[in-house]
This record gives C-alpha cells, sequence and structure tokens, in this order.
C-alpha cells in the first residue's frame, strides 16, 4: 500500500468518480475561529465516498476474475458504492444484507442492479453465507476497509484535497476524517504524505465508538465495547483495520470522538450554510472542527463530509432541533 | 448584451464564483424517464447563484465609481450576492430590505458587511429612499437582473453547462431553468448559442406567477396578476425585464408553470438523491424535469438548482410530505 497505488487509482476513477468541490462558508469560519474548507462526498455518486473505493476494486481485477462477478457484506454505503461499480462493468454484484437493513438500503442496492441476500442476524452466519456463495459462484469478495486497493480508492480524496488546498494557498492544514474502519483516513493520510506533507490528518468518530482513537493513543489495536446505539451507524465498526491501522498509527493526529447531537448539529450546520445534505456519521468531522476546535492548532482545517445518505425523519429531527 | 461580454464575465469571475459541478442520478433518469443533469447553484457562494452576476457587476465597473460603493433593493438571494461582492473588493454596500424580511436573511446580509436599511412596505417608496441614499453617497445601483453585467455574470452558468455537458457527450438537451426578472434564463441562453447550439433553454416558473411563460406565448411582455401568495417567492417579478425579454422571445422554448407542491416534491428528491438543499424557487426546473416530462422533447434534459435559501422549517415540511 503505497502513493503510487493512489495515484494509479485516481486514473483509474478519472471520469467516473466525481471530483467533489471544497465548499465554504464565512459563517462556518466564525462559529470554529478559523477557515474552514469541506470536502462533500455526500455528493459523490452514491451519496458517499464509498464508490471510489469499489470502483477502483473493480477495476484493478483482472477482467475474467471481475467477469465472475463480486460479493460485498454491508447494510448501507459500500453496498450501493459495490452495486453501482458492479453495474458499469457489466458484471454481477452480490451483496449480503441483514433482513433487518431499512428497507430503503435494500431498495436502493437492488435498483442498482444488485442482487440482495438477505440473512437473520440472530440466527445466521454472515460469513458463512458469503463464503458458500462466493465458492459456489467463483464471486470475488470487495471487502470494505482493509482491502489495498479499496483503501487506494479512498486515498484519492485525498489527493483531491491536496491539489485543491493549494489552489487556495493552503498548505498547512488539520484534515478531519469521518472514520470507521479507516479505509478513508488511512488513505487521505497517505495521499497527503506524499503531495501536502504540511497537512496532518485526524480521524473522528462517535462518542463511545472511537476504537480508532484509543487505538492510536494505546499504539496498538482496541475494539469498541458494542457495536450499536449510534445514530452515526455508517461508520461503526469493531476496530481499525489490520492494513488500515499501521498507516494511521504513523501518520495521524489523536482522534476526536463527538457526540451524536454534535453531530446532528453539524448536519444543521452544513444545511444552513453549505446547503448539502450529509448524514450523521458523515458529519462528524465538521462537527469536530466546528465545537471541538480546542483540541485543534492549525489555522485551516478541512473537513471530510463522507456521505449523505440519511432517512429523511431523521434529517427533518436534526433541523427542527438545530437548524 | 452578447457572448463576448459573458466570456469576459466568466474571466472576471475564475477563482471568484465557485465552478458548480453537474450532479445525476439513476433514480432521477428513471423517474424523468430520460437523462437528468442538475447545476446546483445552490453550492454558489452565498447559496444561488445570484454571487455571479453581482461579482461580475462590481468587478466590471470603473474602480472610482466601485470605492464609493454600491446598492441594492432586495429581501434575498441578490442582497447576499452583492453583500459578498462588495466585502471582497472592500467597498461599501446598502442594502435596502422590507422591514418585514425574514430575521435570518437580514442578520446574513448585516453578517456579510452590508449595511441593512430597513423600510415599510406599506407607507414608504423603496426607490425613493433607495434615490436618495444613492444621490447623497454616490452609490451605484446594482439592479437584480435588467443590467448587462449582471446577465452577463449569470451567463457564465450557461458556458459551465456547455463545456460540462459536452465532457460527458451531451450536445443535445433542454436547459430548464428557474426564472424571475429572466437575468440567469437569459443568460444561460445566451450562452447556449454560442457553446452548445443544440440546446433549447426554456423557463420554469411558479404557477399562478409564470408571466414569463406567458409573455413568451403571447409575444410580448406582459405581468402577473399578484406577487405575493407562492411559495417560490425568490423568483417572483412583476414580469420579465426589458432588457431580458427579447433575448428570451428569441432564443428559448416554451416556458413550465409548476406547483407549489410539486417545487417541495422536488427538494425532497433532490435531499434524497443528490444530497443538495434547494428553496422551492430553486426547485421549479427540476420539479418540471421530473413532474411535467410529457411537455419535454429531448432525450437529456439539464436542469438549474438556482438556489438554497429555505428556512429550516419548510424543508422539514417539504421532507415530511414527500421524502
Amino acid at each position: 500500500m503505497n502513493i503510487d497505488m493512489i495515484r494509479a487509482a485516481g486514473r483509474r476513477l478519472e471520469g467516473h468518480a466525481r471530483r467533489t468541490p471544497l465548499l465554504a462558508s464565512p459563517f462556518l469560519d466564525e462559529i470554529a475561529g478559523r477557515r474552514v474548507l469541506v470536502k462533500p462526498e455526500c455528493l459523490q455518486h452514491t451519496g458517499s465516498f464509498k464508490y471510489r473505493g469499489a470502483r477502483n476494486a473493480l477495476a484493478a481485477m483482472d477482467a475474467a476474475t471481475r467477469a465472475r462477478g463480486v460479493i460485498a457484506f454491508s447494510s448501507g454505503n459500500h453496498a450501493q458504492g459495490v452495486a453501482l461499480a458492479a453495474r458499469e462493468f457489466g458484471v454481477p454484484a452480490v451483496i449480503v444484507m441483514p433482513a433487518d437493513a431499512p428497507a430503503l438500503k435494500i431498495a436502493n442496492t437492488r435498483a442498482l442492479g444488485a442482487e440482495v441476500v438477505l440473512y437473520d442476524r440472530a440466527s445466521e452466519d454472515r460469513d458463512e453465507i458469503g463464503a458458500r456463495l462466493a465458492t459456489k459462484r467463483g464471486l470475488m469478495l470487495v471487502k470494505p476497509f482493509d482491502e489495498p486497493e479499496v483503501i487506494a480508492g479512498q486515498g484519492t480524496t485525498g489527493l483531491e484535497i491536496a491539489a485543491q488546498a493549494a489552489e487556495l494557498g493552503v498548505h498547512e492544514a488539520e484534515v478531519l476524517v469521518p472514520c470507521g474502519g479507516g479505509g478513508l483516513t488511512s488513505g487521505i493520510a497517505l495521499a497527503c504524505e506524499a503531495d501536502a506533507p504540511g497537512m496532518r490528518v485526524r480521524p473522528a468518530e462517535p462518542a463511545g465508538f472511537d476504537d480508532t482513537a484509543r487505538s492510536l493513543a494505546a499504539g496498538h489495536i482496541v475494539a469498541n465495547d458494542r457495536l450499536t446505539g449510534s445514530l452515526c451507524d455508517a461508520i461503526v465498526t469493531p476496530s481499525p483495520g489490520q492494513l488500515t491501522f499501521p498507516h494511521m498509527a504513523r501518520l495521524c493526529g489523536p482522534g476526536f470522538a463527538v457526540p451524536d447531537d454534535d453531530a446532528l448539529r453539524a448536519m444543521a450546520a452544513a444545511f444552513t450554510r453549505l446547503k448539502i445534505v450529509i448524514e450523521p456519521g458523515g458529519a462528524v468531522a465538521l462537527a469536530a472542527a466546528l465545537y471541538h476546535g480546542a483540541a485543534l492548532e492549525a489555522d485551516t482545517v478541512i473537513v471530510v463530509a463522507s456521505g449523505g445518505n440519511v432517512d429523511a425523519p431523521l434529517f427533518a429531527e436534526a433541523l427542527t432541533r438545530f437548524g
């Protein structure tokens, strides 16, 4: 896993992944007490950065392997990213989802052309189901974060951040990234190491689910105590990945743990000031920048808004409470 | 007013106006039954395309005139565009607003550095107040649409549409534009005439306030019967402009009249599928593309989402009813 893989991913994604802009508002600068630049990956295809890694993973496969099809486990953003990428290549995609996943996410994944296989969380073993299908049909597994070509794809976000910030004359900044398994965070950190060495990447996680922040502090991987109970479900993972953590340990600054209410408040601020829709998990980095600024050092903070797949009732609640 | 002025505006706005992307979603294509491309000017500085025209008008002034300051009448998006442009040039801006304008819009305009002069709609004459201030202080009036450099600035949206569509291989399309006084619509029509002659621009307006559609049908300027009672207040004007209408009459196809509920429905669709925030007046073109497709002819429709300055309660209502 190195910068050359990320640059190769950038070439593969050209004309496919959207080069999301860098947004800003003087009103957000005022709240934060520093310059705030926002990279809205909610505007990416399928509404999250996950399309980058999925598309790159499929593009990097040899054609015969890809033609047999791909399989992924996901109840959310990764599922849609893999489904769209597979459809673009005209190859089958099987997505293994829990039967109690939101109906809209199941419907969206199917509408993108994927075959959705549902399993019962209580009585069935997801990995067993996936392994059986993969073997039987010769499907290639696309992991959500702990896979080099997925990390490389997500890292293209960092190449764009470095280039777009340089256009604005910004070379020193803290870069806050919503962090689940660490694919996006480690990819951006590797890209910035090469192209924007004056920037320091820092992960943002939901309070109570800050496995990466605690792992960075401990110097080794530690796990979350539980996996449910956060509105930021899209970025709750058991622990940072075996591949992603060493890069984060080497390159990243201390993490942020953001309460759910701050994520909702940041969603309302992004609505009012940037006119973008962010999901709770995608809003933790912006929330850290706006409401946890005491832990920041740089004059400029760049935040990734990693996804926007939030149901209407929850978004309306954020607006009602904090808009 | 010609294409050279729009190209000059494009050069003046470089590095200032945001080059908004062209967004798309397979789910919107399915609703519309054709390809839908969305130009989200809600992501423009100050949340609407108005910044383009304001910035260009100020940039095109001779420096001595500009230094004395500018004045504008507006309760909304034009106010914020002029205020930001004036602040960037370091010159005074006076915005004359009705005293009953939404408090947030007054506060935002002030926060952007403008001096807000309030007047009572019932008892005071806005034009008289403005003329007195302009004379006394030597301020230059920046009109909201019937001014060549404002039209030229808005027209840069059309230069970008032509270039971005060409990158996607799209050369023939209907281009639907939310239309108030016609600055944006005529500017885009002039830009497309030069750079995308296979495209036809068509205005979209609120039902009951479709002065431009009726004027195009009549072949001369006709006025609205009333000016209140639409959720799409940002694009309700008495009639198309003296400068804008001849361009629209020469270049534009028939207009669309969109009921408020369709605008709200389009706002909810943009929330779910594009992750952007559009105000009702900014959503009428998308609503026409999605729900009035019988009147469309081209395989591809490009819609401008012209602004996103909507209050949280109304947006929450759109999500609750149509999300």
